[in-house]
């Protein structure tokens, strides 16, 4: 078999064999295949599809190019949580805790931000001396003291996806349903979970723009995860507009901080509220209990009862960061910063926005990437001040800039104030939970 | 521009700028689109294909991505021919000194052969101290003083092509019209040329099985010539069967020179007819002869008159070869070969033969190459002994390999009676001469 001939069957619109997808993965990894070969693949996938088998071949294939953990000895039921992501995205730090407290055991394996999406990885490493490049056994010591642990993407799970997803962002392929379901599952597959929820975003600052798209995609993640005898729900959720008030890293964990802590500010409900969702299908779903209604009360209890925010403020210690930030979250603020005004340039009320574009003007400021190899920083970012459905005066503040140089400054600011639409009616608020997908 | 903007472009069906052609091309030739970026986007415009424009924008960025001869100052018009490639194609060993007797300069630029198709280039250096890699000053001089020259492809024309095609061979990207056109084209646009006579092969041992698929490409070939301001013409001609008795290169070279010195077997006329019929087209369509009708009886008055031999012997001579071969073919018979009766297993008529298969069968044995880097074993060949229509007893040969190692000579020789269809009705031998494109 040469790489040509998968090549060309694909091209020609054909089903690839299991046999033709294992020597493809396998070939990713030696180097047997060319990048160009590889790319020119992927392209054909992009543009003429897969099939259910196809895809179920591409995951297991890519799923077994690397180690899979297992966790199976510890007492309580394995479950993780993927988000498709996006901007201010910040649930992760609120669930795990929850989701542990209730019983659950959440070995978190995260992303890094590129492009306009953040990484649940950047915000974390805002907390000073915050570790996430623990070994394996410190990975496992950490989950067993604390119930969730979180760690990067290591050399050894899912090779095949590293070097797939490096490809894929280089040649316009990532968006490709099967591609996506196997980069995401292939990883989440490797973690050795019992259940796992996942949270596909739609809209202006999500991958699916609209609401088909995301459901086609949840429906194949579910089936997959299924399939693989991992209990596997997806929830559709909002991305018209950044979740929460903030977007950056350290205001980010500022703002998990403080939901934790129970100072909860009306523009970061929707954080608050979806995190709590998210673990309590966690909990129901990995059996702990078997009421969705129950683990929901469970989930709220551990949150008003501060048994989250010390579970979180145990994990900060474990993993090497400052944990003075739990009960200080002013301390991630760098007072070197400028905040600087974005302003309404007329009155009415915020009818849409661009969320991408806010991502991308905090990345002009340096809290984001273009490219993998770009350094990031932690301090800056935006608070929204104003949401949709908010009315606004002329001269009134969108929201604040926290942002270094002037030029960037400017920039950040023209972008945001483009990413607003302010109108003359009042739309309706976005619903957070579009849909629920189950097996 | 990033290339990541190309690809997507053409990713989604649009319509490439004249500047997105550019930046792709020129970043091909400086590395500035890596080679994975660049298949991606030969595959998407595989799948995708290319507006007339587009293919225009391709072909002169290909063109101008290197040097462009100029052949203006010699009195004689400038003209050549291009194949598409097939098996046993010699027609450019015979055409070439023919039309130079008749007053058209011929600056021919060819190829080798890959996969089943030969290449001229291999042809020639059968004869022995050919050089083909002539300086472009002795190519200058060898064609002032001989009417015609034969040289490689060199690193200055069209580089952008030469980086282009080896992806798209690594990629199955090489089918693709657009593609195929800018490749051509940019090449022989780059020789300087008067008129171009285009063969377009269809059939069995040809890139275009069918002729709708032959016309299609014939068509673009030729408009695409014109919109240069160089007048072309297409032919498309059958490839169902070898053309004419050898494949091979020494075996190959040695029909030429007996067709050129008027010693006919008829299994190789078509090579013969074909060969004056294009020659006629570069006489007429180049100016020296208005009436193609009149250009046709000075072509074969050049044949007959010897002049073209005599040309041939001279342009040998010019590029150090052993000029004896004009007079004594049986030179280039290489004794220390076996002959291999290739016999039919059962009586009736030749009803078909894949001639790409053929092409293989001489590949196996060492007259071809799988990879550009293998070498070529000249004195290989197969010569056919029944053609499309003829009939043949049970235990009668096919034809004859000229061969050396028994394992090879044994796939060589299945491969070729597989090739073989044989059936009980006499078939009609195929019109050598399908269909004429003029712009």
């Amino acid at each position: 078999m040469r790489p040509q001939d998968v090549i060309r069957r694909k091209r020609d619109g054909g089903e690839l064999s299991r046999e033709e997808i294992a020597f493809f993965v396998r070939g990713v990894v030696s180097d047997e295949w060319a990048d160009y070969q590889s790319s020119a693949l992927l392209m054909a996938i992009y543009l003429n599809g897969m099939s259910g088998a196809e895809q179920q071949s591409l995951t297991e294939e890519m799923l077994h190019s690397g180690e899979v953990l297992d966790f199976s000895e510890l007492p309580q039921p394995v479950a993780d949580k993927h988000s498709t992501g996006g901007v201010g995205d910040k649930t992760s730090l609120i669930l795990a805790p929850l989701a542990a407290v209730c019983g659950v055991c959440v070995p978190m394996i995260s992303g890094r931000g590129l492009g306009h999406t953040g990484g649940t990885l950047d915000k974390l490493e805002a907390i000073p001396g915050y570790r996430v490049n623990l070994s394996l056994a410190e990975f496992r010591t950490v989950l067993e003291r604390v119930g969730f642990a979180m760690i990067g993407q290591t050399e050894t799970i899912a090779p095949a996806d590293k070097k797939l997803y490096a490809l894929r962002d280089a040649t316009e392929t990532v968006e490709a349903i099967p591609l996506i379901v196997a980069s995401i599952m292939s990883k989440k597959l490797a973690a050795g979970l019992d259940a796992l929820v996942l949270d596909v975003k739609s809209g202006t600052g999500a991958f699916m723009h609209d609401e088909t798209g995301a459901e086609e995609l949840a429906r194949a993640l579910v089936a997959t995860g299924n399939s693989f005898g991992v209990r596997t729900e997806a929830l559709i959720t909002d991305m018209n507009q950044p979740l929460g008030r903030a977007v950056g890293n350290a205001v980010e964990v500022s703002e998990c901080i403080d939901l934790l802590r129970g100072e909860v500010d009306e523009r970061a409900r929707p954080v608050l509220d979806l995190s709590v969702e998210l673990a309590a299908r966690m909990v129901s779903l990995s059996g702990v209990e078997a009421s969705l209604d129950v683990a929901r009360g469970k989930v709220k209890r551990a949150l008003e009862s501060g048994a989250a925010l010390d579970c979180f403020r145990r994990n900060v210690e474990a993993q090497g960061g400052d944990a003075r930030v739990c009960d200080e979250p002013g301390r991630l603020r760098d007072l070197t910063l400028r905040e600087v005004r974005v302003e309404s340039e007329r009155a009415g009320f915020v009818a849409a926005i661009d969320a991408a574009e806010i991502g991308r003007a905090v990345a002009v400021i340096g809290g984001g990437r273009a490219r993998m190899s770009d350094s990031i920083d932690a301090g800056v970012g935006f608070l929204a001040e104003a949401k949709i459905g908010d009315e606004v005066k002329a001269g009134e503040a969108l929201g604040l800039l926290l942002c270094r140089k002037t030029p960037d400054a400017e920039e950040s600011a023209a972008r945001i104030r483009s990413a607003y639409r302010i109108a003359e009616e009042q739309p309706r608020a976005p619903e957070l939970i579009k849909e629920v997908i189950t097996p």
